[in-house]
Parts: structure tokens; C-alpha cells; sequence
């Protein structure tokens, strides 16, 4: 029978143009391809977000395989410095270019094609879910999770799910993504008392206070690392003051700081230990401090276990290489999913993604199908 | 013989409309008047700004007495803000009104008839200088300086000389300045490597080292004050990044310090101690930190003794109050004159200086000039 060509699908996805949160068209035309394939789709539409689920197989099935993915691209950036169309998928030198190539429509056309093509040439017993969503790049607040809110409220289940977001820093097959640090973010103001620069003792200076609270994050060790995470990492990103006279003591000062953290700490114990820092500083020096705190996301991980076997060994057939199972990035998808079960990320190398000229090794796209069929054989077996 | 009225000839002066560097015909008004009096008059104008020298008696006379003071006045500020005529010396309860009318146009118009009158009623073996200038709140280099430039080319010397700024807090005759504590600031630069806070062990946040730096100037004791001055101070005025983005850390910061030293220190002194600090932290962070330091002024005192007993004699004669001998305060002219001979500052109380409504109490003129007819009377008794 005739193979669905992952590259072919990738420059079909990449043509239409789904900055988030347009559709494009890229949603429309996987639901008319998987329903040719017997999967039985649904649009679970949300807000101005347009998701698809897709599901082969029987409803409910214990044995049922997630990918997950979203076919939502970021802006153009500066759009006069593309050396070729951005929505057009021309190859050159074996690479093909647009935006959305690398993040991540190649990786839904590799894991769209491998399960339509496997559930045609050998019918498992079992289940394939697909949820596609068109907001991961935005607020994602109507994206996946929009598609799990589907699957609560009508009994839909994975048992397992692979993000197909590109994950290996420089070559193929180098990394696999277990879970991810969390982010959080906080906004302190610190609020003394103006006064003139020649008598500071009549003010109470904020800089005084937020120069010491801020010393005392940047230089304190959140901890050393654990068994799949690296150590968590706090930055001061930003101090300002915006006071332009020498000769005067401001009234407040402001700062933000941003903390990645992993499963030694929460959203919650971070907070607490910032307001009990702040606290401290604030007695000290007399002042006030204010924190808004925003949590972006837990850490989560998914223990080395079943599943990254599963995938480690089917990238390691494929391309030669162990991979690493990492806890190392930025926020995905998968950082909902691991609500509903056992989740990894592996993906093609993502170099260029979010850059001009965003482009993908032709030959990588057919590789990541060919994974992830095996890593559906292997499942099924 | 009819006495001078320093009140009219304050509201005269007030009425001339002279905001730095225009002369607005103060200058001309009061070479007229001294002229008359038998004063000798040169004006010694220097670039946009005039001048107005003035001796009565033998040129290099031994016993010379000396009163400074300008006529210029700082702009109106809010203009719509006033409730009386800013150039109009319109009286109030008690009260004249104008730009001026406590800085000093009160205080020259009171040394200007107290010297007008004391020559003509008991000349005295002796002489007076007045030094007039039409640029005291201007960046000043064409200024008193201009005064003291021509006395030392035409050999004209004071023994000791009277700045009539307005030196009272609060209290007509409360306080004598005998110094100025120095005044210098220093602009900060700390230089990193930008990179994403997820990974800061990849950059090398400037604001790490900053912290760190502005932390230690501003918990540092610079010392415990002098004998005639109060400790020395530092104020960290701002600090600033301008970074919008959460998830990155900057390349650069800059911060801005301000000292007020006393006389344990100088200038160089403590931009070599500015220096070393800074050094040392960019060593231990490993950034490049760049410093651009502005001295506006050394400190400079003439120690209590023979002009502040006189001067302080007199007051409490008129006022009942004994002053305190203070170095507080910003800069004035005296910076300038004391490079010149011993030179101490009084005049009335400057609550409104610089104010919409800046007003006098009218009584104050009067005693002022008391005072001041007083001063002179003691030192050529
Ligand atoms: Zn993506
Ligand atoms: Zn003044």
C-alpha cells in the first residue's frame, strides 16, 4: 500500500499560514487525512483556539497511545530578513524552510503519517489518540488543554502520550525530555521614604533594602540538584528605579525575579520562602516590600520508566544514538498533559525554531516517522 | 541723615525680573545706589553674565570687609501655581512676595544699606567690597569666581568676607555656616554576559555584582563625622536595567551614587576608595564595571574663631538667639571665597527658597540689616 510521505504532509501544513491563533487551514486538512484513515475526529474548539482530537480505535481501550502536538506557529519576526517564503516550503540544500518546519509541524506530519500508515498496515489492538492543538504557542489557556477538558468530560483516556515537540539540541536523537523545571516569577517593590540625598537620615532609602534583599537571593543556593533535575536557578532580572536626580532619595524601587526550579521545591514553598526573605528585609530596614508572585508552572517529571524506555530504545535503533532523557527547557504542552498520564517529549533537532529563515533537514522528517512507527510497533508488540 | 530702607530697596530689586543669567537691572539699580554712596564701582561681566564689584574705602586696605551675594534668582516653577505676582514684591500679612525676596535679594538689599549707611554715618578706618553676582544659581563658573578673578588681577583683597545667603531654618538667627561639606557623585556601569534565565550559569548576570556593590557603599560608615561636621554620608540615588523580558538577563546595569563628605575625606579620596570597591567585586564576579565620577565640590570649612564670634555676637545681640555653627546645607559661592580669605554665611530664614510664593517676612529685612550694621560695627570698633 502507499506510505503517507511525512515531508510531503509538512509542506502542506507549512503552506498554510496558522500564526497562533489563525487555524490556516492546517487543522482542516489533518481532520479530512485522518478521517480517510478511520480515525474518528472532533474539533474541540475553545475560545478563538481550533484544537482536533482524533482517535483509532476503540474507545477506552486500555492499551491507547497519545501523540500530542500543535500546529500553531510564532510570528514572522522580521519578516525583510527570510531568505525564502515563510509560509512556502521550498527545499534548498536538502533543507526545507518556513515557519512552523522545526516547531513543530514536521513532528505532527512524522506522527500523523506513522499512525495512519501503521493502523492500515498492521491494526493493533488498541487505541491511537491524537490531540492537535492550534495554541501552544500563545497563552495556551483554549489549547491542550481545551482537548483534555474533551477527554475528562466524555471518558476519552491515554495510557501513555509523546509530545512530538523537537527536543535534541544539535543532533538527532541526542535528547529525550522527562519532565521540566518550573518557572516563577516575582515583582517586588520596596517602598521607603524620599528625601534629599545630603541628609539620608531624615529618608529611608529603598535601594538600601533592595540592594541587600536582592544579594541575599542572587547568592542563596536553592539546592544541588536531584535525581533528574538540575539545580534550581534563580535570576534577578531586571532592577529599576527610573529616579533621574542626584540629589534625591526615591520613594521606591522595583525589581523582578525569575526562578526555575525543580521537584525539591513547589510554586507554593518558593512564595513562601520570597515573602519570608522580603519579611526579614523589610524589618530590618524599615520598609515596605510588596511581591506579586506568578507561578508559570510546576516542575513535573515523568520517571525514567516504561515509557522512555519504550521511546530510548526506538530513537536508539533508529539513528545510532542514546538518548539523554532530560528535564532541561522551556514550558510545553506536556506540562498538562502529565495531568492525565505518563508523558514524554522527543522531536527532531530544534535548532532554528522561532528564528527567520526556520528550516528542517528533509531526511530528519522521514527519520522521526520512522521512530515513531517503530516506537508504535514496539508498544503494540 | 535718612536711613537706607533695605525692605524698599528689596522690593525694588524683586521687580527686576532677573531669572539667571539675565541682569534684569538689579545690577544697575545697585551700581546706581552704592555709586552715589560713594562707593567705587566696576562691573566684571564674563561671558552672559554680570558682575557688580564695589569698594568704599582705600583699595588694599588692611582691615576690609566683605559681603557676597547675587541677584539672580532661580525660574518660577509652576507659574500658574502663584497666588501673588512673582516679579511684583506685593506685601501680605506682614509678608513681601517674589521670586527672590528670601533668595537673596533681601539679604543683598540688607548688606547693601547696612554698608551704605555705616560709611555715611560713621566712616570707618577701614574699607567694604561688596561682591554682586548675576549667576550664584547657574552653573556659576562666570560668576563669584569672575569677582574673585578680577580682585586678583587688580590686587583688590578682603580680609574677611559675609555671604548673606539665607541660612536659617527656621528661626530668624538660629544658624551661621562656617563650611560646606564636599559633594560628589559617581555613575555605575556593570558589564555581564546576557543570556536566558533558565540557564544563568551560561550568562553572567550584572546584577549579581551590582547588588553586591551598591550593598557594601551603602552599609559602609564612611566615618563618624568631625569636629565641626557631620559624618559623612552616601545615598545609592538609582539603580536601573530596563529589561522588559522575565526570561532573560541583562547585559548591563547602571547605578547612581551620591556622596556628602567632610573634610576626613576628599575627592580623590574617595574615588580611589570608589574605585577599589568596585574592583573588587568585578574581580570576584567577573564583570567589567565602569565608574565616571563628578566632584561638585571639596568640603571646606573656616573654623570657629575670630569672624564666627563676630558674626555670632551680633546675632544674638539683635535675635536674643545664639547660632549654631553649622556645615549642613548644599552648595553656595562661599566654595569660592574661601580660596580667598575666611569667609562665613548668615542671613534670614530660606523656608521658601526656590518655592512658588516665595516670600519674606518684612520684619526680617529690617532685623537683618540690624545685624549686619551691627557686624560692621563691632569689626571696625
Ligand atoms: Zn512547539
Ligand atoms: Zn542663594
Amino acid at each position: 500500500m502507499p506510505q503517507t510521505d511525512p515531508a510531503r504532509l509538512t509542506a502542506d501544513l507549512i503552506r498554510c499560514p496558522s500564526v497562533t491563533p489563525e487555524e490556516g487551514g492546517a487543522l482542516v486538512l489533518l481532520e479530512k487525512l485522518l478521517s480517510e484513515a478511520g480515525f474518528q475526529c472532533t474539533r474541540t474548539d475553545r475560545g478563538n483556539v481550533s484544537n482536533l482530537f482524533a482517535r483509532w480505535g476503540a474507545k477506552g481501550h486500555a492499551k491507547t497511545f497519545g501523540f500530542n502536538g500543535h500546529t500553531d506557529v510564532v510570528p514572522l519576526g522580521d519578516k525583510a530578513a527570510w531568505t525564502m517564503p515563510p509560509f512556502g516550503a521550498e527545499e534548498k540544500d536538502g533543507f526545507m524552510y518556513g515557519r512552523g518546519s522545526t516547531d513543530m509541524k514536521s513532528g505532527v506530519a512524522a506522527f500523523a503519517a506513522a499512525a495512519i500508515d501503521f493502523v492500515k498496515d498492521t491494526p493493533p489492538d488498541g487505541a491511537i489518540i491524537l490531540t492537535i492543538t492550534g495554541d501552544e504557542e500563545g497563552d495556551a489557556v483554549d489549547g491542550t488543554t481545551a482537548l483534555l477538558d474533551y477527554m475528562e468530560r466524555t471518558g476519552e483516556q491515554m495510557s501513555v502520550c509523546l509530545v512530538g515537540e523537537p527536543t535534541c539540541p544539535d543532533e538527532m536523537g541526542e535528547m529525550i525530555k522527562i519532565g521540566r523545571r518550573g518557572s516563577l516569577t516575582a515583582w517586588f517593590t520596596v517602598t521607603g521614604v524620599q528625601g534629599h540625598s545630603a541628609y539620608p537620615h531624615r529618608a529611608n532609602n529603598p535601594l538600601n533594602a533592595m540592594v541587600r534583599l536582592m544579594d541575599r537571593l542572587a547568592s542563596h543556593k536553592l539546592d544541588q540538584g536531584t535525581d533528574h533535575f538540575d539545580a534550581s536557578t534563580l535570576a534577578v532580572v531586571t532592577i529599576d528605579t527610573g529616579n533621574p536626580a542626584t540629589n534625591v532619595i526615591p520613594t521606591q524601587a522595583a525589581s523582578t525575579v525569575n526562578i526555575r526550579f525543580n521537584d525539591s521545591h513547589s510554586g507554593a514553598s518558593l512564595t513562601e520562602w520570597l515573602q519570608g526573605e522580603a519579611g526579614k528585609v523589610a524589618a530590618e530596614f524599615g520598609v515596605e516590600i510588596g511581591i506579586d508572585v506568578q507561578v508559570s508552572g510546576e516542575s513535573f517529571i515523568t520517571p525514567p520508566g516504561a515509557l522512555s524506555d519504550l521511546v530510548s530504545a526506538s530513537v536508539e535503533a533508529e539513528t545510532g544514538r542514546k538518548p539523554e532523557l532530560s528535564t532541561t527547557g522551556g514550558t510545553s504542552d506536556a506540562r498538562f498533559v502529565k495531568n492525565h498520564c505518563p508523558v514524554v517529549e522527543f522531536g527532531l533537532v530544534g535548532k532554528t525554531m522561532h528564528q527567520v529563515d526556520e528550516r528542517v533537514e528533509v531526511a530528519q522528517i522521514h527519520q522521526l516517522k520512522s521512530i515513531y512507527t517503530r516506537i508504535l510497533q514496539d508498544y503494540f508488540a
